[in-house]
């Protein structure tokens, strides 16, 4: 892919950002690399919009998305890539190295698929929460000695990663039989139906547990659905709720 | 090459950079990728080893050197990498793009050479001089729109490209055959001394001009010296330049 002609499809996502300063850096190295959507969640400080460091890219910040939740950012996105350094303890997700990223990307994007990039806070990445709602981890390979990365260079580094090839797999038109992905979004109320589902017909544990729902959103993004098939699967389950539920039912 | 046991041949040298927070980014990416020495020139604020944002990173503070020219910075330097994206007017030196330096800089420690990564101050980057005494330079394909990057990110990149593809390139041992190139003091002595002989033989304009100076700094890079044949060439141009000094000469 190309700086200068990114297609709209890849947005950077970052997570409770505290520094302004950083949210400016990431908007700055967007505008190097020739990204355009930038979300913000759960901002720590109301006023990031007017960060200084957003040299060049005052309009990439004005016109940039602020939600609440993750999985509010997310629930347009069909690929979900988090980030992260060597620190993290054994991921629940597929891992792949950041130099192998952009093909995985390109693909995604090639299908029709909307691609999420995904930042955690300065002090602390992303959680375990966070990674759950990822399809992907994408490990920048710094050194065991100083892994951490500063927000802006770690944003910097890898939207160098997505454009350095400067190859046009992105814009091919979609293969034929192709599937567009499914959505965060959609996955999420998949989730949501298939746990009422389960609490409805006395599955046990009969109230889902924060750590069963946990497993169920890495599980639902392991299986790459096709949206289709994921709606599919939607309207499955909200009729079995539906005869669940009705009187007389259970 | 690898991060965490990056060979000790790559030093970053930083030009009059006037906000420690960059050196201190700068500093930090360095250490996420394993390089070990830092060279800051002319720096604008004294006290900026003190750096806040040097994350992980306040022993290379304390061990970067600090030189009043860039010229002495590069002086045990055999290949010079300027850095800088697509704004430059038309360069003088070999240009390759940042996708492609690394085996550049593998095979120049393959030779045992030493290499620098030299990154202009924040508003205007490296002067025309600047890169007059760079054998290279490396192009950060930013997109047109909003090509100037910040320091600190630019550091980040170069230095996660030049790790990013892990080869072990670096560290074969010196192949037969292949000569040490030369070191940019030898080259700055030749330069003189040469400039000296084209003077004292009356050679027109007899008063070497700025121009005059920069054309061969930058034609002695372009010859690719070995160190020995550089050292050659400064003993043939010392002893043409004591024959022509001597009494009843010219």
């Amino acid at each position: 892919m190309l700086a200068d002609d990114y297609p709209d499809g890849v947005e950077v996502v970052l997570v409770a950002p505290r520094n302004p300063l950083n949210i400016g850096a990431a908007a700055r190295a967007m505008a190097n690399f020739g990204f355009l959507r930038l979300t913000v969640v759960a901002p720590f400080e109301p006023l990031w919009r007017e960060a200084r460091s957003a040299v060049g890219a005052p309009e990439l910040l004005r016109t940039a998305n602020e939600c609440a939740t993750l999985a509010e950012a997310l629930a347009g996105c069909t690929l979900v890539v988090g980030t992260g350094t060597r620190t993290h303890r054994k991921p629940e997700q597929p891992v792949v190295s950041l130099p192998d990223l952009e093909p995985r990307v390109a693909g995604e994007l090639a299908c029709g698929g909307r691609v999420a990039l995904v930042f955690g806070p300065e002090k602390r990445g992303l959680t375990r929460e966070d990674f759950s709602r990822c399809h992907l981890l994408a490990e920048i390979p710094t050194g065991a000695r100083q892994p951490s990365m500063n927000l802006g260079q770690a944003v910097a580094v890898c939207l160098y990663e997505l454009t350095r090839s400067g190859t046009e797999s992105a814009r091919d038109p979609t293969p034929a039989g192709l599937q567009s992905p499914a959505m965060s979004g959609t996955l999420d109320r998949l989730a949501e139906v298939i746990e009422e589902t389960m609490t409805a017909s006395g599955y046990s544990p009969q109230a889902m547990e924060a750590a069963n729902r946990h497993d169920l959103r890495v599980l639902l993004r392991r299986l790459s659905w096709a949206e289709t098939d994921a709606k599919r699967a939607l309207g499955v389950f909200r009729r079995i709720l539906w005869c669940l539920r009705r009187p007389g039912a259970g």
